[in-house]
């Protein structure tokens, strides 16, 4: 059964992509024996993360790179993570029409991933549902987030090439970006760069990037007006280059790495604590919770009371 | 040991209040004893959590808070919460001059909190310091965040109350908030209420809340203009309402509970995880990584396997 979900996967099937992905959303029965058949067939993708403060227009680039991409036969898939919390909830997708999927182009999939509560396991199904099209044969895999929070972080710490997008308007807080944005930015786009300050943040950018550069990466500033797709064809050319660099040295497999040991360490804490869970221990929680607070045995030393019974 | 710190909190020793906050953060030999003992005498500080977007006063709103309590000689302590993703990273804390902690006046206590990497561990990391204020005896504990992502999230939910910030400006966004802001304020605050757009803000609000009220408790919305301390009076005094009806109802007790199993749930996840990984369990994956990628086994299967082992 998995076998033949693979081969329709592999002929890019969008009934079959669209299933498959619901099936590991929704954890459906068969879907860990799906994700086993499938896992020899990954680490072949080239994966893009986009990320960058709301209003920098994240989604135009994404839109304009995979309108380029398709021009050139490569084909792509696109994931959305939307983490539903507070501030951005539903903004990622809500305030914009999408392209919508063409069935008929089986070289292009759009996906939206959102989800409240299990915000632990987002970043984890968006890993999968990438290896989902990563079997499908996808050429190119870009996750597009709007990088708030650690979801989105762990996100993008997956992909290949990561691009930060910002706008003129970022200049005044180049001092926010120092927490990290430096580290994880591989390539930089200054959107709307048609707006006054863009030079003067490419400028500052620059300087501040001096520190990060290394003898083979210079971390590229792009200026782009994606509206107008203005820039769109040196970012992708800046992803080339990326990739070739991160191909030729061993950054590539120190990322597929990576990634195999964050998803295997996932599932055996979320393994072990399932398992743990029985009625026994919860009833025996249960009991306590009928102390007062301050008479209950502190939290810590309640955990290992569980753990040894 | 602990029993000589547990004494010296209660006089609200402020070296004392430092070293044990440092103990629990770098979880330095004999925090765990601590934590237990301190932990009959927590329960009894109200806490209150303040979130927002970037800019819509937050800090001079708490700070105003803090004011005002300690000239109705009540003490209160404050944990400023920076979970340095890219976006927000160093901001909350960096942008301004906080009050300094004045070591004379023993009724209030500021603190930061800011980590990278162990974010999983920041918001029971705060819960944990507010434990320390808790057992300290301090009247009041204020929990500032940005609130955009899921660890500030995670610290709010564990707060009495929670005043949501937000500025005229917000008003366009109101469609951003749906994603859980509505579920999360028992209060809200529109800042900067002297600018245009404040009353669109408040009518649509009101309205968008119409559907959350309930019998005992209609979410107050409060025109507050913090720079000139406006507004905060009447904030407080929604607070104390605020406290007043979750008192009254169960719904003091019923986080008490949430918070004490939520922090049982994480250490039980924590020491679990940390028991599984030996040496030796590390050595087996390692060897996997010898392998071509996608020769391994599936993540999945791994973890099971290692976890049979």
């Amino acid at each position: 059964m998995p076998k033949d979900i693979l081969n329709n996967l592999k002929l890019k099937d969008s009934r079959t992509i669209s299933r498959s992905i619901s099936m590991v959303e929704n954890k459906e029965d068969g879907y860990l024996d799906l994700l086993s058949t499938i896992f020899p067939h990954t680490g072949n993708a080239y994966r893009i993360g986009i990320t960058g403060p709301p209003g920098s227009g994240k989604s135009t680039i994404t839109d304009q790179l995979v309108k380029l991409i398709l021009e050139k036969k490569i084909s792509v898939a696109v994931i959305a993570i939307d983490p539903s919390s507070p501030f951005n909830g539903g903004a990622i997708l809500g305030d914009r029409v999408r392209f919508v999927n063409d069935f008929k182009n089986i070289n292009t999939f759009f996906r939206s991933m959102s989800t409240r509560g299990s915000q632990g396991g987002l970043a984890n199904s968006a890993k999968l549902v990438a290896d989902i099209f990563d079997a499908s044969g996808f050429d190119i895999i870009i996750f597009e987030t709007v990088g708030v929070g650690q979801v989105e972080i762990d996100v993008i710490e997956a992909a290949d090439s990561v691009i930060v997008t910002l706008v003129p308007e970022s200049g005044d807080d180049i001092q926010m970006m120092k927490g990290g944005l430096m580290e994880i930015a591989d390539l930089f786009a200054i959107n709307k760069s048609d707006r006054q300050g863009a030079d003067r943040l490419y400028t500052s950018l620059n300087k501040a990037l001096e520190l990060n550069n290394n003898e083979f990466w210079r971390t590229p500033i792009v200026k782009t007006v994606a509206t107008r797709g203005d820039g769109i064809q040196l970012l992708y050319d800046q992803i080339v280059n990326h990739k070739e660099y991160i191909s030729n040295s061993n950054k590539r497999f120190e990322k597929l790495d990576k990634r195999y040991i964050k998803t295997i360490k996932f599932y055996v804490s979320d393994i072990l604590t399932d398992k743990f869970w029985t009625e026994e221990i919860d009833s025996r929680l249960n009991k306590e919770l009928k102390q007062d607070y301050n008479k209950r045995i502190s939290p810590f030393e309640m955990a290992n009371f569980l753990i040894k019974k």
